[in-house]
């Protein structure tokens, strides 16, 4: 997409700390990172959503983005992936997030406000998603 | 491993809200949830962070994530996984979330303490991770 950021990176037309390439995915540092080692994996294929996604340009994404934690050093790491303006997501190119958790000041900051589920909902929930399947 | 959850869970020998199985990943809804259609998505193979889990085992877990993401309906969605006590993981068997934002009250809550990076440090800090790459 020729506004897409990302794109102008994958093309070259923007510079970027490029950690891995191959035919299907781009590695790159965060230059806004929330710790040292924040990377960013990207599927080339231009998408918003992990549901634009083709399956085949999936497949290797995760061992990429294991190659880069691995790399990283990084004993504690987080990996996000947002969809969505009120999930947090800013820039409408599917990406991976890889951060390093050295401390609690730096990393991801995650806030965790679970509940005891409600059985019998969670049941006809479970059932109802099946069927979408 | 005998003493895992996940373990059970995929054994059977610990009831789970089931919505998809294949060969190697297993998908089932979290009963302590963020918010309704909170999924897991995990490899069978036991490992406790991603870089403990072979490549081949890796390569359908974001196919898989991605129809439990649709399935579900969610508008905005975090997927998230994490990787040791610091960066909030909780059993030691690798596992995805998939968790649906639908309102600023429920769903993942996260923080985002970005600061600028030194351009300097990202360069050298991007030549040592290819190192190791
Ligand atoms: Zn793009
Ligand atoms: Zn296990």
């Amino acid at each position: 997409m020729a506004a897409c950021i990302f794109c102008k990176i994958i093309k070259g037309e923007i510079p970027s700390m490029k950690l891995f390439e191959s035919e299907k995915t781009l590695a790159f540092l965060d230059i806004g990172p929330l710790s040292y080692g924040h990377s960013l994996i990207i599927p080339k294929y231009h998408g918003a959503k992990l549901t634009d996604i083709p399956d085949d340009q999936l497949s290797e994404i995760m061992t990429v983005t294991k190659k880069i934690a691995s790399a990283s050093g990084a004993e504690n790491y987080n990996i996000l992936q947002n969809n969505g303006r009120a999930a947090h997501q800013e820039v409408d190119h599917v990406h991976f997030h890889m951060i390093p958790k050295p401390n609690a000041e730096e990393g991801l900051v995650i806030g965790w406000p679970a509940k005891k589920g409600d059985m019998e909902r969670l049941k006809s929930l479970c059932e109802e998603i099946k069927a979408k399947m």
